[in-house]
């Protein structure tokens, strides 16, 4: 399923971005390790919850590419990141949560890391456009949706924000400019923003999709 | 793993059953989106949800079979239909709900073709008999996992009805056709026949499976 | 992502512990219809659920490891032992119920065999020495994960007890002997031990780690 090149392709792409990866990763351990605190766990679970929410987008996105081992599984800087982060928020935890606004509109930056890095990732490994989307919306939601199942919450991408809509229109930002031939980076760029900014409307404006009728 | 030709193969035995089978993914979107408006998601949610029931049994199939990126996550029909299926439920919902009797039947159906087409791809993935059924069953059941584990309900297939236990005789069905060399298309709708017939007799008949002595 | 020749190494890995391994099979899948018991599943679900939980971990290792289908899925031991054991826990639970401590016992046996094993499994397959010990100790932990969330529990790994520390133990022992060059059957046994030993100790002597501060 994979096209020759793909390889090389993939980590191109996965290079080009990886500071901000590596921050998305952080941005993601943070709200992984503070739900944790606020569940009573231990600091083993904190860091295994921090972990969890921080690399398990990545991981679903490889799992379905057929890209395995997967690459955060194979990377240390994918794995001391969270386990750092973790037991910070763990020793600091009263600090690290009074810092809530901060976190929300970091933790925007990283779905829009996440969403359409996810999506080139698929791109280069042949994906058609439509199961880029698909792979790139997973990856930027995939951690919060592993961490609320596993706390036994009903996850946030179900409820009512705008969160899985600003994922959408930035994977749809980078299979576009794919489809056209435009250049990767500037396209990812303004496809990260798009969903940062799209997100952090939402919150301070406090948008809502329209509610069930009752 | 895979024999070689797979792929021709597994795309046979995909095309015959395709317009059941996309009559089971919009069977499956209506019972997923009905369990979101239950649970008070908003329109995003019950969508997505809708499409998790729909084609997460294919998926977990695909990545069991090491088939990727996944079939249903290739295919515009397998994406839209769970879309339109779940914004119809929004906007309807109660008149669907009515029909509640209709829809069980309909899911009788869903998993009868799925339980059937997932051990069909997963013999011509080259996976032996045992894997074979499990992967039918999976396919068949694993929708509905997810949306319950998804929502915070002990999924119904653990529960109390005759539901897996139907989908394993499908999948024994078409396993045991294959062994003897049956012509694949009729064996496929003999098996799917006796799952939902088995499954509408134990609604309406109301077959348990002995409870656990308390 | 795999290197040549690594069916038969994965098979030769596989193989020397088969004994082991069918114990550990078995242990897990009494704790999983132990719960599925108290969780008022009837015959089927508790079945189902003593699967889930002795295969599980092995499925999820596959998967990352790109080995499809599942080793656990192609052979009728790892089938027949949990379903057998899910009808005799089923049968006879107030006695096996009773058997608390044996059980937790041999929980850490199982635990110990599939983090080794699982380790063991993914150095056969080629992945790093990072990837290795994380394979192991989802290994190890997987099925268990899998039966919490299906029963709406937080899962025990996440919770307080020495679990995992005692996992990845084992699992760098394997990675470490490996790296050195030593034979893998007492590095095994040895790695196996030290986590039966340390999950042992830890609830015997009720060993915690630190909580969260309240």
């Amino acid at each position: 399923m994979v096209r020759p090149g793909t390889a090389a392709r993939v980590g191109a792409v996965v290079s080009v971005p990886s500071v901000l990866d590596l921050l998305g990763v952080a941005v993601f351990a943070v709200s992984g390790a503070l739900v944790a605190v606020r569940s009573q766990l231990d600091v083993f679970g904190v860091t295994v919850l921090a972990g969890v929410t921080a690399i398990g987008g990545g991981v679903v996105r490889d799992v379905l590419l057929g890209i395995t081992p997967p690459t955060t599984l194979r990377q240390w800087p994918y794995l001391i990141v969270p386990a750092v982060v973790g037991l910070v928020v763990w020793r600091f935890h009263p600090a690290v949560a009074r810092l809530r606004r901060a976190m929300l509109i970091a933790d925007a930056l990283g779905l829009a890391l996440f969403a359409t890095t996810g999506t080139a990732v698929a791109l280069a490994a042949g994906a058609p456009a439509v199961t880029a989307v698909l792979v790139g919306v997973t990856t930027g939601v995939g951690g919060g949706v592993l961490r609320d199942v596993l706390l036994r919450e009903v996850p946030l991408v179900l409820r009512r924000e705008v969160y899985a809509v600003a994922a959408s229109l930035g994977a749809v930002i980078v299979v576009a400019g794919d489809s056209l031939g435009l250049p990767t980076t500037p396209v990812l760029v303004l496809a990260a923003l798009s969903v940062a900014v799209v997100r952090i409307l939402a919150l301070w404006r406090r948008w809502n999709i329209p509610l069930t009728r009752s």
